[in-house]
């Protein structure tokens, strides 16, 4: 079987509608997601660009994430015919580590907890695929790269792209 | 620089002394560490083994575990020469994630929150070694594999063995 690497954030999980969620409740604004389009992570909201940074720190952040559309039947699909991992850099926000857990078993409940990884660095994991959003991520991975299209991207040329979770299943389905 | 990876539970920290500690806690029996010698993680306990699998799901159970001696001291020493990883199993305890963050960031400061890795299974990490006292951690690693002696390990053969700390150092520094 060969391993596929999944982040949750943003890929999962809507990341990008949670901060726009957080954004409007703390200051009345609704963010368009168009605004956010190649802008990087945080940058793109009117004003108060401090005050993102604190959001994953809050309570709920990761538990209350939406799920993205798809994710879920085509990861059941997948997990039935590729070793999957779901990797994720979540060592930066302690809060988060039990909260995506939660959030795991609630939505994904065909995952076992040994195919869950939380890390700081992702270049200690191998595989043969990775899925992910974040450039970084994805640039010292030793097997094929997939960039997971969000807003922070989408300026991003230099990776396979699948831009949703139908593009997911129709590529390893 | 070459990647080490090390184990937390019985290696860094003293997991057999801290069952042990709550054994003695809850049942008024000091079972004597040498007693445990070549028993699997669990045994020898003279009654009430079914008690032990709940202990790791008690609050501070790991939060509050002794470091194992010189442990701090050789770590901070290879931490300068090789890419240290501390990956741990700990997905089966959800409550034991930020436990376990919290007590890398009381008892090892110098390490950084990448360097950190909470797994289930460690078949996904990669590197040149690993340090841990568990066979089937061992096992399916592609690099080089020293076991740490532990009770539950005594009676193996197979793996390069590592007794303590001290014999880390004079390994690796």
């Amino acid at each position: 079987m060969k391993r596929l690497i999944v982040d949750m954030d943003d890929v999962m999980a809507d990341a990008t509608g949670q901060f726009i969620y957080y954004y409007e409740r703390e200051f009345g604004v609704r963010v368009d997601r168009a605004v956010l389009d190649g802008k990087e992570e945080g940058e793109g909201f009117p004003e108060n660009h401090h005050i993102l940074k604190q959001f994953p720190y809050q309570h709920n952040f990761f538990r209350t994430m939406q799920v993205n559309e798809g994710s879920q039947e085509v990861l059941e699909a997948l997990n039935k015919k590729y070793e999957v991992f779901i990797v994720s850099a979540a060592m930066e926000f302690p809060q988060s580590l039990p909260e995506k857990l939660e959030w795991l078993n609630e939505h994904f409940p065909f995952l076992h907890w040994r195919q869950i990884v939380f890390c700081g660095s992702k270049t200690v994991v191998h595989g043969d695929y990775m899925i992910d959003d974040l450039p970084r991520n994805l640039e010292k991975f030793n097997g094929e790269k997939f960039l997971f299209s969000a807003p922070h991207n989408s300026h991003i040329n230099r990776f396979q792209r699948l831009n949703n979770w139908k593009e997911v299943g129709e590529k390893f389905l």
